[in-house]
């Protein structure tokens, strides 16, 4: 089962990024949430290109057309399926190298995967645009969990090896945090920095990389199971269905790995009447249980495999080595743009886990 | 739901570790497969404890009784259930500091979790102990990839901060690589430093964590989906269901994300009629799909959080602060006897993923 | 969770019936495999209204537009999804009513189900219509267990009472014995009888049930499981999902009951060197698996619930007594425009059980 | 996967008729519920063998060890694993005839299935013992129903064509209607004349089947969903998962479909402020939802197939034909000890369809 996700709410995703629509069944809803569509789109308007100097000039309206599950504004409870027609294709530049196998693309383990009947162009069911329902998807979960007061916040950590600051993870992080949500960082200083980066990149015909801190806030306590359907299973099953993500942790994550017990137990006080921990390396979760500290997930995107620079590669239909140029218009890097998407994966996982412990 | 897993093949697995078993159903395997349970006890041996002075004296047998499906020594094909007696508890260690909750354990999210109840006793189903029946399926698992020529491999990749050697990745990563099953690294000296290292956590009442790699040795191309069913997704799921574990990555990992593409991309050559890539920063997986080169992943295990030394909590029952000094006896490093069960846990995703590109 | 079936070929069905679009999404079809549109486009007409005399006059073109997962006319093996948009709706026939609840139909159970918030209009998501979709997935799963030799046939079993001619349960059934695809009976003569009964019904603003029955042919030996993966169960599990079916049965059925073992027995022996049974009252099921005589299950249809003469009902908004004239344009039986349904129905179940004992 | 069920509440059923222990891991239960274990006893002594003289003379205890889940007498909330240990098994009576297979049983598909690995002794995974951890199960999931005031009750319809007396299908039918646990018939005539036809049967070597109706009491309306997830495919497909059932029916089942429209429909009215339906032809379900009516399913159980005369049938081994002589303890009828199957069956369906709309 390839583009099925979800035991409690369940999402069904599908097209190919050159077919006439995109787009996703979100099974599970419960009726008579009001949808918010303007936070829908704007949440889309984030993850849509042709709108930053560092992103591809592509332009995508992405808007989404509901054609079912929706009455008079609000979720009737049955399927709700969102589309997203295509336009602004230009599959000839796709075409003229689609015999050449892109590095670091699904081309090659599609080609073998599908026997050769895969859709390829524009990068067909494997293209980032299918991050698109997914957003769709994402904002209608964080419209549920926002009426449980919860919220997700995401920011750019670092990107090209520059960090954005520190912060303290003992507190919720918030967008007053942020000034630009387009490219959210805490630091002003560092941002501009990451923009020169991504520009000369851009300049170099090559592409640069980054990592997302992805905050849930204000999950209460509880939320999660022990062995397998635990909450950081579930984000990081969800996390490593983006495109370009190579690494997913929490908390201090890989660095854990390097300090002793003393330095990384999250010692527990009393503050203001509630269990609190006094440093929080484990992200917000204990065996796969929320424990009401923020929750952080990071996750490691990796450099636009798509450059302008001459490649090495192979034509797989003649079984030889080839030279790779790769036109069309690209994103230096993704990274600012996969910061809805992030998001929405992380409001699926949470409401999705969240929703197994209902209560009848 | 808290203790399933898997789509093709499905595991559950039960019981609590102080209680009378645990163990674990095994649904879906094909039948006429011979077990071999030599094979089998010898990586349930790498688990248990009680062996090595790196981990703790406590003795465990991690014998397991298989109640059904098992005919001859063949598998029925129908579901195979696996008991592991407890002996050897020691409750009362327990017992006594019950109401003060351990820090980075999931004493305070199970209690919230459950409602109290719970069982607190050796961590409940919560306890690491609950590896060892997944181990037992890991080890089956292996044995249906061994048919198929895959074989699964690991090392400590580094404890306490010090690394193990580099090896290249373009390369499978082979048992003939790593002296001591007891404590797999390349290096020698690494290995006696990471030794030395735990040693001296141990003696100053703390504890030590690290980072395992795992690999998967001829994997076929073409394993895998584009979007949630992906082989990323899938591995990741299951290594988080591993206490302790805070952090996965494939290939560079987040490393990946400091590089630029040009650095990043994988170039693919032709290599004795073969397509492969010059590099694997991508550690055998593109677009969800492996691509035939080896499969890298590598996750981050946190410091054992018991410690001797005496650490801040809190006492649930009078919600007051409290002093908690953990007795009993504990892995000052819990690494090498998690190799195992990372190994186990890859073996299940790669087995289900790769079932689920059946045919008929 | 609603409008997902399956385990391993899994459909999405979403829409309502008077929405822009109905449609179902496929997920793990094989790639490679030459849609006969044909062969889709004939079965999806067998469901279509407006043909015969026995049906509703309203006209639905029910023309699939597939807008992914299809290359070239063969399936790409990513997600598949058909759309069918909708036209010819009257939805004034409904909303004059549809505060006084129509017995029979889900609109007081859908009103309760999604406080309020379901679509009524056309009976939306509840529709019969919505198995529109379903025999078009069912379709495409019949084409994939062609390639194994696998057919699958139904005739009109029974209506009001008047039962077709018996046949040889130990025989296929097959298209040959059928004049009528419209309207599937062996019996010409009882072909008669029922269409008298159902323009007596119309007649009478009133209307008729009847019930279905479907063969497996050349289902071999062996597919299925014991407990709950059974074959019976995931057959009836989706013969269940057609509005109308109040029941199903396999072989002798609800009269294997009445019977004694030694009459309901089917005893074994060799036929041209292969075990056969002399009759076939378990309906080549036993232990829930094929026991490699042709399959035979039943489905009673209850009467269309729409009926023009006047009912005694109750206003939901006025919490009253009320009567109601139901208008609109109804199917006097809807018996012979289930036939594909149930065949798409009993297609997409066998075809799912056969996949799950796919092997690597 | 055969022997896991379930969305919201699972259960992973294991073992062999003749092997050590057979069980049930329940997942997915709430914490806290204190567990009657008188009730559960009773309800797995009805289904238990050797107490009444028309079930088989082997004495079986079927007493649960709950080895996992349990604290207290309370749910931990963690999976609740039950064994069953074998006792009194008599394989020798199996060994003899192994190669000559069972007409009407799972002798042959079994052997096919699994290529010849599956345990046959006593019926293996396929017996009817692995239906005790099934009641155990549904004896938990009745406990939490009666929480909400939902109770599951159920007669012996008709045995041998003798039918019991009608009830009325719009008035709950309670364990006050019923004078004998062992054998609940309305009518006592009637159920003298069932046991006469049992006893007769088994002094001609012969069995006996019947139906088993079942009533889901103060089920409150809206519990279920439109398309596959409702309320009569999830109760019909755990029911066909007890060997044996060929036949399952709701409300009017297959005599609804000889009835009109202006019969079957149950018209509605208010009845002391609440709707209720006239008639209960729908049995409490309408397009797959509850509607507040008490809800009515029958299943359909063949006689067994055991039976002592000499029956035809082919040795698998010889490949030729071969008369067998059933020998062994044999129920004449198990309809009876089926009731408590059916009952905790349908307590699973509910239980899980309820769970599905359990909010946060």
């Amino acid at each position: 089962m390839s583009s099925i996700w979800g035991k409690n709410i369940r999402i069904s995703i599908f097209g190919e990024s050159h077919g006439k629509a995109i787009g996703v069944t979100i099974d599970g809803l419960p009726s008579g949430l009001l949808l918010d569509m303007d936070k829908i789109e704007s949440l889309m308007k984030q993850r849509a290109p042709g709108r930053t100097p560092w992103s591809t000039p592509r332009k995508e309206d992405d808007k989404v057309d509901i054609i079912s599950g929706m009455n008079k504004g609000y979720t009737a409870g049955t399927p709700l399926t969102g589309l997203i027609y295509s336009n602004n294709t230009k599959s000839s530049d796709y075409e003229k190298t689609k015999n050449i196998i892109r590095p670091s693309h699904a081309d090659y383990t599609g080609h073998i995967r599908y026997k050769g009947h895969n859709i390829v162009s524009g990068g067909g069911h494997f293209s980032g645009r299918l991050t698109s329902p997914l957003v769709f998807a994402g904002a209608v979960a964080m419209q549920i969990l926002a009426e449980k007061g919860i919220s997700i916040e995401a920011r750019i950590y670092s990107i090209g090896g520059i960090a954005d600051d520190e912060i303290n993870y003992c507190r919720e992080f918030t967008s007053a945090q942020i000034a630009d949500s387009n490219f959210p960082t805490v630091s002003e200083i560092k941002k501009e920095q990451m923009i020169n980066h991504i520009m000369q990149c851009r300049e170099n015909k090559d592409s640069a990389g980054g990592v997302i801190e992805i905050a849930v806030n204000s999950l209460p306590a509880g939320i999660g199971s022990p062995i397998f359907d635990n909450l950081e299973s579930n984000i990081a099953s969800i996390l490593f269905a983006i495109p370009a993500v190579k690494g997913v942790e929490f908390g201090a994550g890989f660095d854990i790995a390097d300090k002793k017990g003393s330095e990384a137990n999250d010692e527990y006080e009393i503050k203001e009447g509630k269990i609190v921990t006094k440093t929080n390396n484990n992200g917000g979760i204990l065996g796969g249980i929320s424990n009401g500290m923020p929750v952080f997930a990071r996750c490691a995107i990796k450099p636009t495999p798509s450059i302008s620079a001459k490649q090495n590669s192979v034509d797989i239909d003649l079984m030889e080595n080839a030279e790779l140029e790769i036109k069309g218009r690209h994103d230096p890097c993704i990274v600012p743009r996969a910061i809805p998407v992030a998001k929405a994966a992380v409001a699926l996982a949470v409401l999705d886990t969240y929703l197994s412990q209902a209560e009848i």
